[in-house]
């Protein structure tokens, strides 16, 4: 089949042929991909940020936010059959250690994390295990739903966390209205009753949040701190989310909170760096996410089936992988890019 | 009456002789002061560390964790009486503010701190307000429990927010078993199920946090994080409490930790410094804390009062505060060092 | 002035003219009353229900659901002028006891309930104090909230409880959907993100909760339960919250939970009577709710303010009272009834 | 192999010779059987006080509540072994539906419960499944510990609820120092910070409660509610948990309440019944609780390991059961009494 592999760091994906993937235990499934959305974090593995932090031998198949259709299954299987659709959970968990137990899948010991340590679904199949399917009912197009996978499971969680913060008469910042951002305004619209501030540097996806709930739109920029502090009638913002995760957003975000308020982190890549005087001063809280679990993406499958969160979404060709990575980097793409094999 | 005053950054307190201070507002209180607790805060104070946060003119008295007797009340006071034993809450609240009706005291909008923003008590008498105060049980010395009043509830709060996460089978570091952190070892013990681990420079504080409830004792330096680790199986604990808050213990604090643990800082005056990558892969918390509520504090002195929790305190006259500023400054105060008027 | 007495049980009030409250502590506060809301306890009271749990001497002047004008204040009140429009918090809370401390107005050890203990709103003018009243903006006219003063509150306060219950996926049953139901059902779609199904006896009010926000209609009556069952593919709901409070809802509020779900009582008068095997083996949560926090009432208030929520009320005179009592008796009472003194 | 079945309602279990259980499934595993705690359910059990509710036929094997040692693994088996020490988690649950997912094993859709609606462990081997299963440490007898599988972890879960609200200043009531309650003694101390009153009707137990961590005593009886009454200042518990579920607990159990206090209930067979005007003017809340989760009793097994859970037990031959239930039914079994095969 065909995979679109990183070979090297900093160099463009290798389309190769590569063998099919198999089962080679009960629980396990193959997925033929409908769609594969392309994310920040394809980026991030290409430049090799995540090199040590992984430590995986390269080269393999990159692309972790995957839908499709079942294609085979183990021998213990039971909840799918070849032919359904399903939108796939982006980590193999194993289901039996505390983490799993809990429903803390993100957090197993034993993880598995297809497109990130093992091969992904920039190709025709993927292999996962049944632990991370989820049903599409019939007539949804998993081309249309793959971004759910990492893009809207990840802005859920980092959502999730904050709503029980995102009382009436509150404030929210979503700094970055991307392909994660422009799904977590509406999720702030639908978990929380803040008022929803949307900071970017491009008018067209200000203009995106505006439609899907925000209440106000600020340039991304120096005065973007100031201009929060100025809605906020001084007092700066109960929540700010990061779906950008720079130096300058790290800096900023922490700038514009309030005295209580809770700065969280999605985007990565740089340095947070804040005086503990500050943190303590202003009682401080600061939250990372990491994805989020299998009934989390239920949820917002949930969401989406009631017509409650759209995803924005444009389809290429799998060949055309490194052109839309290139996209990705400039700022090109308005909501998610998703990859469909030929 | 005599005060000790901050009268030049980076200069020994001044003891001099100041007016009395007198009731203005129908909910005024003077306080005669039986005991004031000695602060790392008041060295930063002295230091000017939050000199720019706080803009306030100087000369003025420190000391911002009280107990003594009511001595003069206004006109609309109805809960304590001249002569009532009291521990005083740190900050004046106006209690009508939002934050206030919610139980936030430390984030009243109308906030008042005496030792930071007025005159403190380090001195022979202390104005507050009648929602400051806690009255004592008969035959209780003001100055045995004047360290709860800042040392204590801080501690308080700060374990409290994670004694949630403390399960059994989790791990906590407490950093620092000094003022604060021997109070949070006991906290630890009886608010959470969490096993303890102690890091100190100092082995005596280290055999008193052994005493009290932790189940490691762990010498601070390089070596304390791979202590940590080793102690937890390798996986890092679940929770890292920071009473020391330098560059170092920042640093080593976040690489004490487990996937998915949280970072708490009490102590300050480093810079927190974090790679967002760290933070999201790990998805960790960090908790800034600033004192504590009333509630908090009525609540440790019930813990208090059925000898939960025991203080270590060493009582000096109010003429020895320079000394004892020195002493703690140089680590040589063990437990918590309490000035008592003469 | 005039006001509308409770001189004995089982009779109609008697309108009669009395002496204007007065100031006689600092925190006092006269209110000239613009409208007051007429609420089933109001029949409760005059029935006797409460006669023996609150145990007042007779007569005195009914009302606890209040607005209007600051009309004088005592010598301490700060935060409001005389012309202030505000709306009054339904009880007088000390400020100073713990549970105040906390934010639980209602658990007030002190509590002063006008309209249930003293005299209430009935009236025209009302004595109450500083800590029960919120500022309005201006051109909001007070007769057109004075019902988020207990309809409100208690729904937003029934429905805050339940809210992190209601994640996507989830089922919501309102029932009895008058004066309380009305609000409630836009707050679990404002507050939450379970699917609504209302339940009445009335085919206009089932229609009112369709365009309120509601998924279903459901015509109260003993095909009730099954009804709910079938909506919820037999699994039962989630929560089911009963505005209505009799026995037979009592019956059926549990009969319609899901395992694990839970039933939030809101109407009283009935019995409530579950055998205990049911309560473990589906493991039920029964709770009662008890008004509102003046937080809630203040978060309450920026919903409507954000025109999240509104109001369905019909003004009718003072001199009105008996005849509007015998409609909401009747059933024939939509939304809420407000009095407005001549 | 030995089985001890209920053959007809009302009637004592028969001791019969009974084929042994054997693998069908990829994660079954049979446990030969170490010991097997007898419970109260089973008594309600032969009672047929379950029998509409289960629907299960007759005859079948009790025993709920197991530990012992892996006799035979299914094939796609991978974290126990053969010969592995283990405690029996009471449900095999499927961990695939949503309740699984989020770690709520009880509410498992596909739920299976040896000794309640298939054969259990009051026999020589069980047959479970490999999700049941947490590893003994070595040297660990499983019949000293069988008991944690069901009263262990019932108690864990009711206790684990409530602890948020057992805050410093509080009073918890334990009803029914026996099986389950002796544990919750011990857990309420562990995990939360109420005064501890327990209620018995045998001065034994009352004696046992004090010295595991109760402070008052009170014999059951139409005296109990004054008693709580009188040891709460006249204000009632903030927590009751009731461990015998008849009647008049269930009425006690209330009236022993604090405003805003929660009554928590495990024990069963009585009528709960309760005037909603009650449930709302003191917002009390009703919890009911259904064994616990996995992690739950993984929670459980760690503070025993600490020594911080004792467990009081006394063993019989299985050949004893008809004997042992007659002990049980006339209140005759101090802790908790567990059948260990010939």
């Amino acid at each position: 089949m065909k995979a679109a592999r990183l070979v090297a760091y900093n160099q463009r994906l290798r389309l190769e042929e590569v063998a099919e993937p198999e089962i080679t235990g009960p629980h396990d499934v193959i997925v033929k991909i409908g769609g594969a959305g392309v994310c920040h974090t394809d980026l991030h593995l290409i430049q090799g940020v995540w090199a040590e932090t992984l430590g995986v031998d390269l080269p393999y198949t990159l692309g972790h936010e995957n839908a499709g259709w079942v294609h085979a299954v183990g021998a213990a299987v039971t909840t799918v059959q070849v032919g359904d659709p399903v939108i796939v959970h982006p980590v193999m968990s194993c289901g039996t250690c505390l983490a799993c137990r809990r429903g803390e899948d993100m957090h197993c010991e034993n993880l598995v994390f297809p497109g990130l340590t093992v091969d992904g679904g920039f190709a025709e199949y993927l292999k996962t295990n049944e632990r991370a399917l989820i049903k599409l009912p019939p007539g949804v197009d998993p081309a249309d739903v793959a971004p759910y996978a990492d893009a809207g499971i990840t802005a859920y969680r980092a959502v999730r966390k904050v709503a029980p913060l995102a009382r009436p008469g509150t404030t929210a910042v979503v700094v970055g209205v991307g392909g994660l951002g422009h799904i977590a305004v509406q999720l702030l619209r639908e978990l929380g009753n803040a008022t929803i501030i949307a900071v970017d540097t491009h008018e067209g996806r200000l203009g995106m949040a505006l439609e899907l709930g925000a209440a106000h739109a600020v340039r991304a920029g120096e005065k973007a701190v100031s201009s929060v502090r100025s809605l906020t009638g001084g007092r700066g913002a109960d929540i700010v989310i990061d779906f950008v995760g720079s130096d300058v957003t790290h800096r900023q975000g922490v700038e514009m909170l309030r005295k209580g308020g809770t700065y969280s982190i999605v985007g990565y890549g740089g340095q947070l760096s804040v005086p503990s005087l500050a943190m303590i001063n202003n009682e401080f809280t600061i939250v990372g996410n990491l994805v989020g679990n299998y009934s989390e993406l239920w949820e917002l499958m949930q969401l989406h089936a009631q017509g409650k969160v759209k995803l924005h979404t444009s389809r290429y060709a799998l060949d055309e992988v490194n052109a839309v990575l290139e996209r990705l980097e400039h700022g090109q793409v308005n909501g998610r890019a998703v990859l469909v094999p030929a």
